[in-house]
């Protein structure tokens, strides 16, 4: 047996103790929102990452800017590692305490602080999350276009930078966050950013907290653009005999700048446990989910258009679903693809890839990537928003077996490697995490892993915001 | 008299001498490429902005990435300023050398490096500027949206996070740039980014980099998000009775989502001078300057909302632009209202502001500014790319009058502070330089400068890239 790789064993770090003093302080201050019970910290030292829970030596449950600063003071002076803590959906290990410390909960903080309908932009506490953010905004004819799939917190969204489907159209948080308010790692209060839709006032420090997945300080409000509801949406699935089919329509969708708001893979084995768990009962071949926002007459003419391409490529049985129930239906169907792969392999993990290329190369990469993971004999799936170029192939590994979880990141690791030789890269949107180390340092080189451990010293000279996670310092 | 505003007299820092032995260093590498003839010098020591000619010591005309390494290296064991140099376009004091050191031209770096139409993205040399760009894709059916009117080179406009018209739709720089060859303070190369859409793999560099106006590194290579040239275009100029019925207008077409190109407010000063300029016979009073891009359906049905929610405002004498050459005719004379303000009032330079507001506090701040404009007497137009919330009141102050350059100032100073008061932000486009850096502090706050202080000595510790500007170290 091969020696394992980096991303399947967690870094071995010294643990940092939270001392006593600090413990009590913190009991002295929150009372019963200071948890030390096992049942807590355990939820709060994982995710949905394949790694062992590794939990936090305490949870604080923040309900405000302030309670999170009381934390950070505290841990900035006993030189204790924090880590913040949403709704627990990340992917690549981000929420395990891999160096103890205090899991900063802020799934309380749920207040949508202000809307401001006539600019479209909305403030919020980092806790809210999409779907509370959009049945907030719905009666005011807005909406928040980010949809990872997960019903995921805001703030979580915005430290891994997170996007989904809709982001062809409407951008990723990257393009969707305004400003933050931000707790540094001394417990200083800062505000990036202003509620103007461009700005060239300095340093872009809202881009740099931005994914950089709480290893500089704990974001406790975003500010965030909405979007007036489309006049007229319409989705259509079509079936291509074959995943390449459905590809390269989507790569020519895309060159021909069609303004489609929603792209998405599923390959066959998606579809068929997609099928099992939400009874759809999709024809099982790979298809395309799509969705068309616009006038009612710009929908009706995106549609037109990509119908023709996806016939040209053999595309068929285009459907369409335009009533709100059954577009519910199918995007909920599309966004429980994860469970659907879990339930349907019971007792597995999910190992799950995230590599994003230029479009020209998406055919290739998951032409090949298809035909090594069909060779494993692993149970896998591909789900992908291909408009971006970015698709997930996920991996069901037995749990606890370690030579199947060997097998499945070896795939990966090729994956990745494929994607960054086609100048694309190693996570789309899910971030780096623990799981992702390694890739990071193929893909940026060791000059830009430096100049990022240059930043991080600056900003958190302790070490203690979310530390060990997207690089070794 | 009040003392001097800060953003009025160049700060006074220590000019750092380049050392003989780097001179010859330099001489003997780049031979006649180094220049230290006063007319060279001068040339490289002054921008767009009311400040006094500050010249460096020397430019090195740079001809590739290797040059620069080679240049900065020596600044670097010699302790000595650079200051990358594009065509000069700035309008902020950028590329004053207020430090003295070496101007870095890259003017003469003008390769496409490589065009990948199928992915829509380019990679340029940092001297190729938007124009050339644009001739180079042309032919293929593509074009490079981001417009601020100027010439400008690419590495320039990414170091200042440029926008301009177009931004409306397509975003700014900060959106289109999608990765960068930067030569670090310590003379390494870095390459940020990559050619996918999107990523989630660490910090963001490349947003750091892009509006960093030179003080982390220089820009070398730029690669750029290309887009479809639109079916449809058509162009349309609409009149109103007064500047707020225009800016009232533009506030219900961006709330409305109407995706619009092109969204340009000309107050009747500026109408009144560009016609002058250009013989363009406008009706003189405040005016739109509107481009529509889509299908041709869409961009029918686009401009008819638009009409109607002009008529509604009071515009009148809805005028269609839609052969190229008419449009072409439209934008160039908007593009030299800067110009043609400076030929209808010899003598004078121009005090521009920048400022960018949320959408819904637009009319307000600029009804209040053109109040104080009127009554200060002095020659002024408004320009704006009003549909981001952005705007330029030009003053045009005497050439060497203090007088009126203090009373443009302190107007200037007043409209900051409106902006900031509405949060929005001081300069939506043109950059902090040396004139913007006491508004810096006063938008983004002591906590958000010091944070920026800490980056940039992480990065630059002997403060050797374009030094003395954005803020004090």
């Amino acid at each position: 047996m091969n020696a394992p790789l980096p991303n399947e064993v967690l870094p071995e770090i010294e643990r940092r103790p939270v001392p006593p003093a600090m413990l009590e302080a913190l009991r002295a201050r929150f009372g019963e929102r200071c948890s030390t019970a096992a049942a807590v910290r355990e939820q709060h030292g994982r995710d949905e990452s394949p790694f062992p829970v590794t939990p936090p030596e305490a949870v604080v449950f923040c309900e405000s800017t302030d309670d999170v600063v009381a934390v950070v003071k505290l841990a900035h002076a006993h030189a204790v590692p924090v880590i913040p803590f949403g709704i627990g959906s990340s992917l690549e290990g981000h929420l395990l305490a891999v160096q103890g410390g205090v899991s900063i909960d802020v799934s309380r903080m749920t207040r949508v602080v202000r809307v401001n309908a006539e600019d479209l932009t909305v403030t919020v506490e980092a806790g809210v999350t999409r779907e509370q953010l959009n049945r907030k905004v719905r009666d005011l004819g807005l909406f928040f276009p980010i949809d990872p799939g997960a019903n995921a917190s805001l703030g979580g969204m915005a430290a891994t930078r997170a996007s989904g489907t809709n982001a062809v159209r409407y951008g990723t948080m990257r393009e969707n966050v305004l400003g933050l308010t931000v707790v540094t790692a001394a417990g200083e209060v800062l505000r990036t950013g202003t509620r103007a839709k461009k700005s060239s006032a300095g340093y872009d420090l809202t881009r740099l907290f931005v994914g950089s997945e709480g290893t500089l300080g704990v974001m406790t409000e975003v500010t965030l653009k909405l979007y007036p509801l489309p006049e007229a949406v319409s989705a259509a699935v079509c079936h291509f005999p074959t995943i390449d089919a459905a590809v390269r329509a989507t790569i020519q969708i895309i060159q021909m700048g069609v303004p489609i708001a929603r792209c998405e893979l599923l390959d066959v084995n998606a579809v068929r446990w997609v099928n099992l768990q939400s009874r759809l009962g999709l024809r099982e071949s790979p298809m395309l989910l799509m969705e068309f926002h616009g006038s009612e007459a710009g929908v009706k003419e995106q549609a037109e258009t990509v119908q023709t391409i996806a016939s040209e490529m053999g595309g068929e049985h285009f459907e369409w679903a335009t009533t709100p129930e059954e577009r519910t239906r199918l995007w909920t169907a599309r966004h429980k693809a994860y469970f659907a792969g879990m339930s349907a392999n019971p007792g597995c993990r999910t190992v799950t890839t995230d590599t994003c290329v230029p479009i020209s190369r998406l055919a290739e990469i998951i032409e090949i990537s298809v035909a090594e993971a069909d060779a494993s004999k692993l149970p896998y799936y591909i789900v992908g928003h291909v408009g971006d170029g970015n698709f997930h192939l996920a991996y069901m590994v037995k749990e606890g077996d370690a030579d199947e979880r060997a097998v499945a990141e070896r795939l990966s690791l090729q994956m990745v490697r494929r994607a960054i030789a086609m100048e694309g890269t190693c996570t789309g949107e899910h971030g780096i995490g623990l799981h992702k180390m390694s890739f990071l340092v193929d893909e940026a080189g060791a000059g830009a892993i430096e100049l990022m451990r240059g930043i991080k010293r600056a900003l958190d000279p302790k070490n203690i915001m979310n530390p060990g996670k997207i690089f070794a310092l």
